[in-house]
């Protein structure tokens, strides 16, 4: 048995469609949807990176500047660049790149942006409101987002389901627990000290991998007839790949791959966050 | 087989004595702990409640002060008793009653306390320190952290052990959720849509009802040697019911009992969470 693997591309397009639709309105109404990127330090491809979602936001009608600061960025400047960025009207959304120079506190950063520009729902409130079942009022975080919008949007009903998410980090695994309780799925949460994954992702009729670890769920702890969502994203040598391991496309009834998955609708989801952004500050 | 009935009030003692040896030291540095307690309408049995805060509050050392307002109360006379209490120095902590009247937005009087004097960690950031990992700069809400210390407290161990949380209100079962996961146990998450939960609570080591829902958890769905904390307070006629039904004693190995476990603690954990608040506050 071959999956039918689930592409992130003919999700991300749609999605960016809808974007552009909206992003039209707001112009109609004189706002100009603008994201402030903050890129500390990295090497030339992160910059790339950066530099990418102009690229996106071109497509969509959301104007990106990328701010770029050197490795050895002092914490004070950052912060009050943050604060800058915060104070200008200019400024719908706020992304802070991952990770920073090593001196540089990052919840210091990210508890100090905006929280009603914080497109990647970094800041304690965001997440405070997803973990209060206030999601109208948060920003979401993008990966998490993105694994739901993928799963959703490919006709997976959710509701009822059983879901092995395998992965308690505070970037994907925790908020995407959140978001998973919300939309009425049965979740169970998996980890490093849990005894046994495999029996517990074998029974499962959903598997969401975000360990972050290259290959952590393995073909003989999956079961045929799952739907399988690969979010993790490990560099290895000069490739990326993610916590789902080889042969789980012989086993499993769908999914999604990396790259070309999940990582391939984070970017359209950062610039849905900065329309949502710019309802919640009450421009639009 | 007779379950060990696992009870509230001894634990609550150690925590106690406890505080009161922390609020000593406090008090020998001229700090005096008081807590704003807000108790907006309401009936008699519910004023009585509140002011048995104080009680408990002579006993560890907390100056308790209840501020009752009418049932027709205006909200904006509400969130103005919030601001002065949020500004005045002598008060080092705030718990506002549930439920307020049906006309006052509960969001808005949650969100307007000042984080760090919100002892029943309900306000967003709070919420955002559990799901963003920040637990050392959160002040948890007092029924999660309740069933947390009884557990612990009576050396079960939940490192690797499967847990069936029953419910996933904001209230208790989502923050119970990230207490756990952070306490490395490995939990499924059940509400009123899964599908067959009894399957659920059946194979796990450790069951939290926290549903809010009496005798949801029957005992045909327990199983021998299960440790059982019932979170659950319902009013029940004149008298107060669990989420776990008759017989559970009968099956299982430990159970916490309703009134007299879980609940018996929470008001010690206000106290507590008052202490911590003095020391996130900057004053200790």
């Amino acid at each position: 048995m071959t999956a039918t693997i689930i592409k992130g591309l003919p999700v991300a397009n749609v999605i960016r469609e809808e974007l552009a639709a909206k992003a039209k309105e707001l112009a109609a109404k004189g706002i100009e949807p603008k994201l402030a990127v903050i890129l500390a330090g990295g090497d030339e491809a992160s910059r790339v990176y950066a530099q990418a979602k102009g690229k996106v936001g071109e497509k969509v009608g959301v104007k990106v500047e990328v701010h770029i600061r050197p490795d050895d960025v002092k914490e004070e400047d950052l912060l009050a660049l943050v604060d800058q960025l915060n104070a200008d009207p200019k400024v719908h959304g706020i992304l802070v790149e991952l990770p920073l120079p090593k001196h540089i506190r990052k919840e210091l950063v990210m508890n100090r942006l905006d929280p009603k520009k914080d497109v990647d729902g970094v800041h304690p409130v965001n997440r405070g409101y997803l973990l209060g079942g206030q999601e109208h009022l948060a920003l979401v975080p993008a990966t998490p987002l993105s694994c739901i919008e993928l799963i959703q949007r490919s006709g997976v009903e959710l509701k009822g389901k059983r879901v092995a998410l395998v992965g308690r980090g505070d970037t994907v695994g925790r908020p995407l627990a959140s978001l998973l309780i919300k939309r009425d799925a049965t979740i169970t949460v998996c980890h490093t000290k849990t005894v046994d994954i495999g029996s517990i992702t074998k029974a499962a009729e959903i598997v969401v991998a975000a360990a972050g670890s290259p290959g952590l769920v393995r073909a003989d702890m999956l079961s045929p007839g799952q739907i399988v969502i690969d979010a993790g994203i490990n560099q290895v040598g000069d490739g990326i790949v993610g916590d789902v391991g080889e042969g789980a496309a012989e086993v499993v009834a769908f999914l999604t791959p990396v790259p070309g998955g999940v990582g391939s609708l984070t970017t359209s989801i950062i610039m849905s966050n900065l329309l949502k952004a710019i309802g919640l500050q009450g421009l639009a």
